[in-house]
């Protein structure tokens, strides 16, 4: 059977403005990989309600699950739940399970409640919590698309919260073989064991250190035996080049 | 006048698997902002010719300007410029100006020219190179659509390539005012300020040092006056706890 499938929607003009650099794709890549659900493509939206709503709506029909980051905080441009309950015609309003959680953590705090915290109550109909353990304010999955927060440790504790619910499918193993060659006398003998191994992916990245050319090159697969002959055939192919 | 849009392809496996990080959006994105052209959307797909022909299809269609980067190099898993030529209906070959530039550069260094090394001379028809002073295998433009590198070194030379080139608008102006409360104490004066200054987009970055919580607000703008007296208006809204 197949891999489950996944895409995620970065949500966030701070990104698309190169204020910030996004880190939350690259963590979420790795830990999708790790569990055996495969990242078909990440799209980075701005904080446009249109923006977001068409995204998730064309991602959440083409992939088994869709995760987004950002834009679920108290301020004015935290528009990320009000669109996902657009984007499924779903009602949204305060729910007393969050507002639970949240007052809670502000009377622990010794902090007020107000209405500008409580927007982050806030949850479409239909929808379940995600446990957020660093700040407590919720993320939530609606249908195939959870909705996590852009800050890099509340998105990752979001995703571990998530992930040993979701169903994996074969983590995909990889191998690299460094070789110490440009790439244009490499690709020739890659191309042919590529073709002769239909069940691997062969990936050649380039790579220029001190005038020198190289590439490592990838192989991936379901089968860790078949990726590490596949590793002995290149060690072999391309002789002391390889290492 | 609105300023011209664009969006931004990049094409890789290895990102989406999480074993490279993206270094080339964060450096666009700075540098199409410096130049008045507005990065709306970004998109990462696989190496599937599928997923790159629908993705530039639908950018191209959508924004001024399309930047892709990835999949133009020597190796059997470099479709890029295929895909290009598929995506807007054009045939492809190798074109006399882009092999005369590659035998120069492998005639400088003593390489062959050898038919990997010839795929990188392919360019669709209609469209025009793009110099790479990095490592000579051009880049190109088809349509709306500027097709380079995924080497970051070689993605930044095409970039400074090509933007000169390119027609700007007014560069958003932006300052920051870091709000050492919770973002909840924040929300509500920023969305009253937010709201009486239609022409600027205000907003909030939270953040997290030693347990203690604050916000970066940005302020964005085309005139630098009513960015600079946004900010004085929040220093004075927030008091001690801004700065």
């Amino acid at each position: 059977m197949a891999n489950p499938t996944a895409a995620m929607l970065v949500i966030g003009d701070e990104i698309l403005s190169g204020r910030t650099r996004d880190a939350n794709m690259h963590h979420l890549a790795g830990q999708l990989t790790a569990r055996g659900i495969d990242l078909k493509e990440v799209r980075v939206v701005s904080d446009a309600p249109s923006a977001i709503v068409d995204a998730v709506r064309a991602l959440a029909k083409a992939y088994d699950h869709v995760f987004t980051s950002g834009g679920i905080g108290p301020t004015h441009d935290d528009i990320t739940a009000d669109c996902m309950a657009s984007a499924f015609g779903v009602a949204i309003d305060v729910r007393p399970d969050a507002r639970a959680i949240l007052a809670a953590h502000y009377d622990r705090r010794g902090t007020e409640l107000n209405a500008a915290r409580l927007r982050m109550a806030r949850i479409p109909d239909g929808a379940e919590l995600i446990e957020n353990p660093v700040s407590a304010a919720p993320g939530f999955t609606l249908q195939n698309v959870h909705v996590m927060a852009g800050v890099p440790s509340v998105f990752q504790a979001m995703v571990e919260s998530i992930l040993p619910g979701l169903t994996g499918g074969d983590p995909l193993v990889s191998e690299s073989v460094r070789v110490d060659l440009g790439e244009g006398d490499i690709a020739g003998p890659l191309a042919d064991l590529a073709k002769a191994l239909p069940d691997l992916s062969l990936g050649s990245y380039p790579f220029q250190t001190d005038g020198r050319h190289g590439a490592h090159v990838v192989i991936r697969g379901v089968s860790a035996e078949a990726v590490a002959k596949a590793r002995a055939q290149l060690l072999e192919i391309f002789g002391e080049a390889a290492a």
